[in-house]
């Protein structure tokens, strides 16, 4: 279990940190992540990976010459934001671009799209690639659904030295390609970790039990068996890796045994020398493998095989030289290094947005403002409260993350709205500053999503006087469709949708009746709860793999439990100080 | 736990299998452990490392250029034998010496020390450090007594660092004690770590607790308090170490602050956070830190911080570049390497010795010799039975590897023994044949006392004719007499003497009392039996910490008890056999 901590919520940015104090050498924060300590040199691709944290020395780890030229840093096994990727995208470039590359998990996949759309938005030329070495987390013909785990390492480090001997954008792009297609990864767990101030692991695996497949943050696997010897380990990984050879692969593979925080460096060894055999018997050549902790999960026993059938540029991008604070091969050299950067270019990485700009609102907009701030400073009081229930009921079919992103983000943008209140902001512009500020902090899915439901809420309420009846629940229904057309779910698909549209039909049906939106709202607070515990009937269907689907039939969806609780909190808001609803 | 193994008793040579396939690069098996891949160049003084394995990457993990030549490689949590120290310093040896460290532990210091004077007699210069920077392990009066723990890597990585820069021996002696002298460790546990194949934690720290100054394989440490945040166990840690400041040292400092395998990465650098900023108010000036896992102990939770005061020469070979399997700084010139090892120099990790030489014994003798071997198999059976009772016994004051000590030892002196019968020994050769292999593959304090008490026992049997009571009963007088001058221990110190001594006297009496030794030894045995459960009383006097010594009473001494098992179940194999005894 993680033990060694202060304020649990600010796990990440202590770690963070610690690391940047400890590798000043090689590294420097910028918000959102880190860089390398030296410029990345004019015209040369940069290469920026990520994903949450928890996984050192992925992903901030490998951040040097020869490998990554900057890391997106989330908080613990949560996507990072769109802000924070596009940030140390924008910091890391060197006029020659930047690929984008992360595992590929739905969070991951949508704010470093995003980021990549924001970059290109602003004249950065920018690339993503979601890595998909997991064979255990969906079926050959779909395999781009799959998860990346180990195998994030290859693809990073061949798409890095690509970029290091001068291939223009496209081309780095097409050589992590290569290298994703040829890069196959499956492994076991023995036991959970544990989150920072979490009273229970995240997930168990039986004593004397292990379970196959198992993905690093807990995701179900293909089975459960007893634990094997080393050997019968080593022979259950190498030939479920090789079962998976590329089609046209040839011999020489890169090796990576992997592992994943408690499964220590001897037992390692010792799977090794089996796996190093029965790769040799299959008729491989092993080319500089790799043993020990390159992707791991906080505390979690297990490790994992992950092969990279080498063509002659992968094996020449694998072994290239590379100087990092935990990954180290050859001597890179010092020429092609850009400049040390100036102090003033980076900035400490709490992830705080700039001092928003003056708005301007009328008197009753303002007032409006202030009403909703209040309402989301009791949202994220009543996330605070149910942090743990949150993150109990998300495990079952998620990673468990979901009341601490729902925490970090509400109280984000509790803040903001309070800061837009102060400076004269109306419901738009308190909607907005919070908007941005829960996206940017709370990392994940869900933080891209209430980051653009606010937003779009409040672009609707508009800063001009009091939003009338009508207003409000067209807001609602904008916020709605705001959340349809970024995350691709539908009703019925197991989402925060399913709790979300009831509450907008209710509120819209009474208001069409002639009720106060305000009066209403309890009402259909109500219904959106009722709704959120009738998605335990579900069976998701958006980005799900198949038994992640069936195991969380009988469990509602976090997400939906969530946004109902924050409707009824701000029902209480509204109920407390009905005689003036915003 | 551990949990990835074939046969228990084979983990450290599968290990080793794997960690020399995985590493080609860098290093070659030698019997006894590793050497670098290249031979030391002529005129550099060798560093070798050692001790139990568990500790990964200390110490194979650390063999290559600009760090040590050589590592001797014992099992888990057990020193190597003298065979193998002599064996790896021999192999590492480039014409200028060699310096042995190792941790500050009873069996690595005897059996080094043995070691050093084995290589002396042979014509190749060698010294021994034993490093001590573990404060919590005694008093600053008696800071001979502390044992090593993660300043092993700063002591290690100094003295290194001089041979590489072409000091004679004398001068890396010089340098490695100025680099103990100024080095001071504090450690923390949360949990235990698991032996391989072993039912139980080596020992446990209760949920929620922290045991402040534990050693790395269990050891008691200072006291158990709550689990603090990492800001007040940052505190406590700067705090113990800076106030064992040695005297007269400046502000530059060296600073490690390790993992011991299951606290994580994220988690050290949340610590190191608050160290670093804990040392800077403190006035000191942090150079080229380390945070990570440089001397772990399996999964053990916990963590240690080691402060090394730097002079200049101290400075300058902490920054000295090194290239090894986990550990690089800089670029170590390819210069001053030696060649490639050829590889017919270079064996197979087993820590087999070479065929045994004929021997010639008349053939009462040689009945003798063979009746001598069933006993040594008897008691290699008898150890294989109580292993874990001798574990847990020992791991209430030690580290629990006595029953696979044990069980090593004996095994390898019952097919020793069965050989030298083939080659046609008496009692003599059979027992100094037994005696060899027990030191060399038990490891450990005990496993040479054993190897002592076998061949002093033999030699005064000698190999003509078979041996009368009176010769019976001086040879294990003689046996009796070997431990206590290679031991250093006397009657009452709570040790093997404890057992050995009265089960002599009782024979000796019995003899002198014209019964034959083979009738009276049943009796012996039960005294022998009696005295080993009455060492539950005693308080441990030699080369123990006080926490240790109190820890111990109520506990019978583990080498007394397996003491007594061996002779016990020899009593045995005379009984059945009373008709022929040798």
């Amino acid at each position: 279990m993680t033990r060694l901590f202060n304020d649990p919520a600010f796990f990440t940015e202590d770690m963070l940190t610690g690391f940047l104090d400890a590798n000043a050498d090689y590294v420097v924060g910028v918000p959102g992540g880190v860089v390398r300590a030296a410029t990345t040199r004019p015209g040369k691709v940069a290469v920026v990976v990520g994903g949450g944290s928890g996984h050192y020395p992925a992903f901030c780890g490998v951040v040097g010459p020869g490998f990554a030229d900057g890391a997106v840093v989330g908080n613990i096994f949560t996507s990072p934001s769109t802000t924070d990727a596009a940030s140390v995208g924008r910091a890391a470039n060197g006029g020659a671009g930047v690929l984008l590359t992360t595992g590929n998990y739905a969070g991951d996949v949508l704010n470093f799209e995003l980021a990549v759309a924001q970059l290109e938005a602003e004249g950065i030329p920018a690339r993503y690639l979601a890595v998909t070495d997991d064979i255990a987390s969906a079926p050959r013909d779909e395999i781009d659904r799959r998860r990346g785990i180990a195998g994030d390492f290859t693809v990073f480090k061949v798409a890095s030295a690509a970029a290091e001997e001068g291939y223009d954008l496209d081309q780095v792009l097409r050589v992590a390609r290569l290298a994703n297609d040829a890069t196959r990864s499956l492994g076991v767990a023995f036991d959970g970790c544990t989150l920072p101030g979490a009273p229970e692991p995240l997930f168990t695996v039986p004593p004397g039990r292990m379970g196959l497949g198992l993905g690093i943050h807990g995701e179900p696997g293909i089975s459960e068996r007893p634990l094997p010897s080393a050997a019968e380990l080593a022979e259950l990984l190498v030939e479920g890796v090789l079962a998976e050879k590329p089609a046209g692969a040839g011999e020489r593979v890169a090796v990576i045994l992997n592992g994943l925080g408690r499964t220590k460096y001897e037992e390692l060894f010792v799977v090794w020398a089996d796996v190093s055999r029965l790769l040799r018997a299959a008729g491989c050549t092993v080319v500089r493998p790799e043993v020990g902790e390159l992707v791991t999960s906080l505390d979690m026993a297990g490790c994992s095989l992950t092969v990279m059938w080498l063509d002659d540029e992968l094996e020449r991008c694998w072994l290239a030289p590379a100087d990092t604070p935990t990954f180290r091969r050859g001597t890179p050299g010092a020429a092609g290094q850009g400049q040390r950067r100036d102090p003033a270019e980076t900035a400490a990485p709490d992830g705080r947005a700039a001092e928003g700009e003056a708005v301007e609102a009328d008197p009753e907009a303002r007032r409006s403002g202030a009403r909703i701030a209040t309402a989301l400073t009791a949202i994220a009081g009543r996330m605070a409260e149910a942090e743990t229930e949150l993150g109990r009921i998300d495990a079952v079919a998620g990673d468990g993350d979901h009341g601490r992103g729902m925490v970090k983000g509400s109280a984000a943008a509790s803040a903001a709205a309070q800061d837009a209140v102060q400076r004269g902001a109306g419901p738009a512009g308190v909607l907005r500053a919070a908007g941005e500020q829960w996206a940017a902090r709370a990392g994940g899915t869900s933080g891209v999503l209430w980051g653009a439901l606010l937003t779009a809420v409040g672009g609707r309420l508009g800063d001009h006087g009091r939003p009338d009846d009508r207003t409000v629940v067209e807001s609602l229904r904008a916020g709605y469709q705001a959340l349809v057309r970024l995350g691709g779910a539908s009703p019925g698909d197991k989402t925060m949708l399913d709790a979300l549209l009831p509450f907008v039909e209710a509120l819209e049906e009474s208001v069409s009746n002639g009720r106060p939106w305000s009066a209403a709202w309890a009402d259909a607070a109500q219904v959106a709860s009722r709704a959120a515990d009738a998605t335990a009937e579900l069976r998701p269907r958006v980005g799900r793999a198949r038994p992640l689907a069936e195991r969380s039939v009988g469990t509602p969806d976090a997400g939906a439990v969530s946004l109902a609780m924050c409707v009824g909190s701000v029902a209480n808001v509204f109920t407390e100080q009905k005689e003036d609803p915003p």
